[in-house]
């Protein structure tokens, strides 16, 4: 048997597009004389459509491109995903459905079980659960389809009471089929294979799983879809971060030899690619070629530049360079170095004039009063006030360049340099942007030596260093990411007796987190490479006591 | 029996406040010889809790306060909601209970069964349902206990598969109560108390409801609590928009009289009341005393202005007039005449000179180009920065004056007129923040009457009026409601013949919506008057294409 797995970027709610593209695949595959060709979770609509799915009339759409597509499944099978009605008395009304379509028929419908709704999951927002477990026989085999989550609940503590594969093992199966939309995060990689290769061995069944590949807003896919063997091996693994099609001769007697990349836990280099393709994606699928920021000569909007430039090409970034009397001498020079190297057009627009305009017309308000982070802010805002002009007159979109680490304890100005359409490097810890920075230099200078080595500064004020204020980043980001990615109470981070952090310390910094909620809230949407990213994922009251 | 309600106004996440808060009312009902007093669904942390309930230090300080609690029910039994470990093997590992304590003990722990997932409620995210259905005997009575949305499946639709009252009926009990979380909209008063007198009447039991009161960031509770006789009449109910308590001497045999105010499916008086709650506990439980706004002679700032003053006191509001060459004479002395019958403080700060400053800056690098909607949104940017500076000056908050139909189609400008910490009639539409104005001036001019008949102009250009790129607001109004709201597609409102709406002008303002999602991600938290609402309750893809 010739099984297909079509792995595609899809874009949210381009119900025709997006059929379009499934009618191709399928035309490839019968070009292969495949005998199934596989498609990911919720396909049609592209994964996730949020409360697209409340309007019925977007439902209509999704089951009239469905009937498209069962309309050219002559001599193939197709698995597609796509929202259903559930036609019962009680419950929601939708099912998350895989469609087994057939010489234009639908042979069978598959609803999924299990419902992931937690950290940027809310399905049960939308879907009814399954309870119906029957295997698809095609072609002398009997296929226990599953989606997405139906294969996660393998764990020794069970998110879910029930376990779809337990069921569906009773009508013994000869092979596994998921529907996917599985997003990355820098865990999440290894994890995935490992579930899925634990799934075929628990199972003692071969498994074909495709998942979709793209950059939706702040989630990333990956693709990485699979063919994985009985015995656990990975015999066939597709791109990631890249669309993939790939036919695979199965004959189910056979053990294929194993055959993946070796991966890591946590490997920058994914991290980088996904940044990239988040980039790409978003203005691609929004119809924007041109992105601009202001380019400070620090490290994170080197970075920023770094990636956007890989994603769209040096040309289409511009940087521009807004010093006021507090920038170093090198900062305009190495952030000129920066578009130099990569090549960039930029400006140097110097913010003196509208930062003066403003404390004159001011002055009279403020009378009596003495300079404080008013005035820091007012550069700050200054210069987004001038991105955002610039992104106005030249239709190009400001890419915000702000860390995790700042957003986490508000060392950021809302409107200022908390401004853009997209957050390209704001998941990313101080340290892990140093490290990035690294990767992006591991094959010589793209971003200046000088830009790399230099302390961290936000030049608001005369000789200030972030260390002004803050602990230093190393520490700064161990105690935010056992906050905010492990969640653990400032009495667990303590009893933890890392070097250099006591209560005080740790307390002032989660309340830091706490107290800068409301910045957050106001944020641009942050391309999403950790397994708790600011944003969706995370929904923290504003108005609060936490009294960590 | 005497059976306490208490309604109370939590601050979510401060255990310690909380619990200080139901020990006093505890006393109070012993003070009052009551056998019984009931509080609200997560009383000990406020709801919602949100994230916070990922934080196993979270949970062990609600049982903590939960454990204080128990110590102080000598001679009383206390019904009080909080979060509890299942100690299941699998499923989500807590529920949504409420504790029911008598004499220091815990007479019976009781657990949420039906779970809200959809508009702001996330509860499947943290919880698991309850499926274990047991009254619980007190002095002779037989109690069937529940939560919240337990009571909300009596529906011809049925939202979930069990009824929790259908299954506790098997145990005969004698009364029915219920531990509450529910939010107010304009449509939700009415419906909440049918749906209350409808179980009371299908079971032939009466009701005691206890809801929470106050304003949590968006999201207002408007209290309400309830007696009701087995015959669906309401007995007693508590107060609107504030705290309250109430014994009631229950004898089980006695019928007591109808005795609760009319009330209206809508009414212009809740909405405003709404509000002014919603200002009030955002201010007070983030302690800030003073606000500020930009007055700009139009009827937004107007209505935001007198909200704020009735929350905050006049004397707290500054209204900052920022007139440009595009201000019509009569703007700021009718934003001088409001603050003079509110009695507010004012200033009038023209932003000539950093407007002028940004345009000299960026000569240069706009040569060649036309003034264009650039030039617009630097006046509204220049006023934003302005506000937050005098804000940041002397620690005041700046209140955001955008409604929800400028909101809907992107009508404002980012980190401009977008600017705020807090949107007060962000959920209402031009015409309802019209009624709400006639409203403000019901017993005379509060807003002067010239801003209540002015034609609507953002004056960022010579002569601009919004009917120059909107349609007239009442139409406009109806295709939002609709789509919003109503979640209806561009077909379904043109099916509906309504005079005005041509299919080209409903898919030109559904598109606008749509493509204006990326703007309302970075808007200010939106207090909640509507069944749908900006903001956490409508989750909408920024990167998609809906064709609509």
């Amino acid at each position: 048997m010739k099984i297909a797995l079509a792995q595609l970027n899809y874009i949210i709610g381009d119900i025709e597009g997006n059929t379009a593209k499934i009618i191709g695949e399928i035309e490839k595959a019968k070009a292969e004389k495949a005998d199934l060709v596989i498609f990911s979770e919720l396909a049609i609509c592209g994964y996730p459509p949020k409360d697209l799915l409340d309007y019925p009339s977007f439902i209509l759409r999704c089951e009239k491109g469905l009937e498209e597509i069962q309309e050219v499944t002559e001599g193939i099978g197709v698995l597609v995903g796509g929202p259903s009605w559930t036609k019962l008395e009680k419950g929601k009304k939708l099912y998350n459905s895989a469609f087994f379509y057939s010489d234009k028929k639908l042979i069978r419908r598959i609803d999924k079980t299990l419902l992931p709704t937690y950290d940027i999951f809310d399905e049960y927002r939308y879907f009814h659960y399954n309870e119906l477990f029957e295997c698809v026989e095609f072609k002398g085999e009997k296929i226990a389809v599953t989606i997405c989550e139906d294969l996660w609940n393998l764990d020794e503590e069970k998110l879910y009471v029930s376990t779809p594969m337990d069921e569906l093992m009773k009508q013994n199966p000869t092979v596994m089929i998921n529907l996917s939309g599985s997003p990355y995060s820098y865990n999440h990689v290894e994890k995935r294979r490992k579930r899925m290769q634990l799934n075929a061995k628990t199972y003692g069944l071969p498994l074909f799983y495709v998942n979709q590949v793209g950059g939706n807003t702040d989630i990333l896919f990956d693709g990485g879809s699979m063919f994985i063997n009985r015995n656990g091996d990975i015999a066939e693994e597709c791109e990631f971060y890249k669309e993939d099609f790939k036919v695979i001769n199965w004959d189910s007697s056979h053990t294929y030899e194993d055959n993946h990349e070796d991966y890591y836990d946590y490997d920058i280099g994914l991290i980088h690619d996904a940044l990239v393709m988040g980039v790409k994606d978003y203005f691609g699928k929004v119809g924007f070629k041109k992105a601009l920021l202001g380019s400070s000569g620090g490290i994170d909007s080197a970075v920023v530049h770094a990636i956007a430039a890989d994603a769209l090409g040096a040309e289409n970034i511009k940087a521009i360079m807004m010093p006021s009397k507090y920038s170093s001498s090198g900062s305009v020079d190495d952030a000129v170095k920066l578009a130099d190297n990569l090549k960039s057009p930029y400006s140097i627009i110097p913010i003196k004039k509208p930062f003066d305009a403003f404390n004159e017309t001011l002055e009279e308000e403020f009378e009596g009063t003495e300079p404080n982070v008013t005035e820091e802010n007012l550069q700050a805002r200054s210069r987004g006030i001038m991105l955002m002009a610039i992104s106005n007159k030249f239709g190009s979109m400001v890419l915000n360049t702000s860390n995790k680490s700042e957003s986490a304890v508000g060392y950021s100005t809302l409107y200022g340099d908390m401004c853009g359409g997209l957050s390209v490097i704001g998941d990313l810890y101080k340290e892990q942007v140093y490290e990035l920075a690294r990767f992006i230099n591991r094959y010589g200078e793209v971003i200046p030596y000088e830009i790399v080595s230099k302390e961290p500064s936000a030049e608001l004020r005369h000789d200030q260093k972030d260390s002004d204020s803050l602990p230093p980043y190393p520490l700064l980001d161990k105690i935010l990411f056992y906050y905010i990615e492990e969640k653990k109470g400032w009495q667990e981070i303590v009893a933890m007796k890392i070097e250099g952090l006591d209560e005080a310390l740790v307390r002032k910094i989660i309340r830091k987190v706490d107290r800068n909620e409301y910045k957050r809230f106001q944020a641009s949407p942050t391309l999403r490479i950790s397994h708790k990213a600011f944003g969706f994922g995370r929904r923290m009251p504003i108005v609060a006591r936490y009294n960590h």
